[in-house]
């Protein structure tokens, strides 16, 4: 049976609706002004089908991302696009990282092709490397997905070794999807982002939404940024026609509508935020490796469950036990407001050392048998 | 290149805003009371994920549809879950009507489906025979889907064609969808819908959809309800997690709240504006076939094109013209509001009217012509 597994769910479990909700990453400055305005103005239009080349927000989409509307398609969310581009470009063989965003797997077994695999070390602070490259060259994959900055891990794949392996694909005509849903949370945004590249390569799609980065999961909005007609001709052949309702077309244009201002306090209120949970986590014997998004990925060196002890503080934190093979002990945590991040530390510190007296009492219990034996 | 062929876009067409749009065949009375209410009251809830089950919105469907929550499951309009459909069903052959709404053979495509057609026939009034079993066992069709009404001609098939076909298809482990979405505009959708059939055939999908009835085609949601948990899983499987967006559960569920009313209300109003709109089209020499849907499908004894003439008046019909070998003169027309009911008739006399002028002078020319040569 197939199982959910995202975060971002608990407020639908029994009781779950006052858990802080830090298992899914969005923007914790809530979605841009003029958003809900632009909603309610629409709503009288749900009458009406929507503009299935959603005309007006690709303009807009074009003016923020500075490419051309014909380079956009939009979609019910990346995740919609995500599972229509194997429709699109009938790979027999492709290539993902591990780990990373399980939707890419989904998709692709969805269709039926044969998934290799880029297993990102620890060791190695689970960065992607020049050896991707290699993989996708020796088995001759013919998609690659990737995530930049990596989910659930945070960490930035730099330009020049995507660029090395969008450029050797390109001669077995392998098409190259780098999902940057998270990149305008990073500093280092425009100088990781691929944009700079779609013009020369036609094999390269970008992937953005409006889910994480405007805070806006709910009203389904993504979209794939790529020069090549024929490839966008076809993810509108492959799927509904009319994949982005009224009211997410009207969100959309609305959100971008001060997205500089907005972005910039995003990026600065992240990264403060960032430093303070790592910094706190890092002072708990946490293992908190370098995310440059809004989200920390996290080693316990402990051996309770961090996400069943939050659970009964009613915060809610992702899991990555059984997943991707990560084994246990490995979370990612949504960076929230202040407040939030607050709570969170408290409510870790205080879990923690309640958990080293359980330890304690538990070995001066060892020790008090050990004497009561002798 | 992939063109949309469907109605409801001329708003976006330039200068197409105050176009009075009779090609998209949505529910005259508009969307029901409390869908603004319910939208505008979930808009601050688009900073987190929707439920990927949609579990309240299910629970209000199934009391609406009198089948369990469990054997529904909601997409992004019907039109999404008539994509996800071949990747659950991996069918090599396919039967369709002809003609019939074009996703069915879309989705067959994206897919790879080898498709066989159901030619409905003119001369049969364009009705649905036992013609369509015979085909389906003949060609062993994995899967087969069947518009009951049809769009666009809006004529019912009798239940017991269709059972006798599922029952025939169940021999050989073929599935059935059967489109309802247009079946509550008729009066006697209680006697033909394949709801009662649901128990007894796990080969059986019945589709709806908020966008006509409810006319919410801005906001997409449909639904498939099948009892089937293998096909259901699989519908969650093959596509994304998120498929229907906040706003479309809270507008789905608040539509639903007076339901029985509205539904009541709409049979009266549509069959009073069918009957009024088919008499006077009659009167001027139209053929007009028996629809028992909110729209009319309409076949022209003149030579002058209809869809081009009403353009002139700022009225939007759907031409059938090079769509499913149907030829030119066919045309398909939604029911409206009584005054632009009243607005299209007068402009379709004027119309005939002056057309005919033009060819009696065309003829008097002629005449004049031939005595001049005499």
């Amino acid at each position: 049976m197939y199982e959910y597994c995202h975060g971002g769910n608990v407020r639908f479990e029994p009781n779950g609706a006052d858990f802080l909700d830090l298992s899914a990453n969005i923007n914790p400055l809530g979605f841009p002004e003029g958003v809900e305005e632009a909603v309610k103005n629409e709503i009288h239009f749900c009458c009406c089908y929507p503009d299935n080349k959603s005309f007006r927000l690709r303009e807009c989409i074009a003016d923020f991302e500075q490419v051309k509307p014909e380079w956009i398609f939009c979609g019910n969310g990346s995740s919609d696009i995500i599972f229509r581009l194997p429709f699109c470009l009938k790979p027999r063989k492709a290539l993902i990282e591990q780990p990373t965003f399980s939707d890419y797997e989904r998709s692709l077994k969805s269709y039926g092709t044969k998934i290799h695999y880029h297993k990102l070390e620890e060791n190695w602070n689970f960065e992607c490397d020049e050896n991707i490259a290699t993989i996708a060259k020796r088995e001759l994959v013919d998609l690659i997905f990737l995530c930049n900055p990596n989910n659930p891990t945070g960490i930035l794949t730099k330009r020049k070794i995507i660029e090395n392996l969008l450029r050797s694909c390109r001669n077995w005509k392998a098409v190259l999807v780098v999902d940057e849903c998270f990149i305008d949370f990073t500093e280092q945004a425009n100088d990781v982002t691929m944009k700079p590249l779609l013009s020369e390569f036609d094999n390269l799609i970008i992937l953005k939404a409006f889910t994480k980065i405007f805070a806006l999961p709910g009203i389904r909005l993504g979209y794939a940024i790529c020069n090549n007609k024929e490839l966008i001709d076809k993810l509108y052949f492959h799927g509904t026609d009319w994949a982005v309702s009224n009211l997410a077309q009207a969100a959309g244009t609305a959100a971008l509508k001060n997205a500089e201002t907005y972005l910039k306090e995003t990026v600065l209120f992240v990264k403060q935020e960032r430093q303070y949970v790592k910094g706190e986590l890092e002072n708990l014997k946490y293992k908190v490796f370098d995310s440059q998004a809004n989200f920390l990925f996290i080693k316990s060196p402990y051996d309770f469950d961090l996400q069943e002890e939050l659970d009964k503080h009613r915060i809610r934190i992702r899991s990555y036990k059984n997943i991707d093979g990560l084994g246990a002990g490995f979370y990612r945590l949504a960076l929230s407001q202040h407040q939030y991040n607050i709570r969170l530390i408290e409510t870790v510190q205080k879990i923690v050392s309640e958990q080293n007296k359980i330890s304690n009492k538990n070995f001066d219990n060892v020790q008090e048998n050990i004497c009561t034996d002798l």
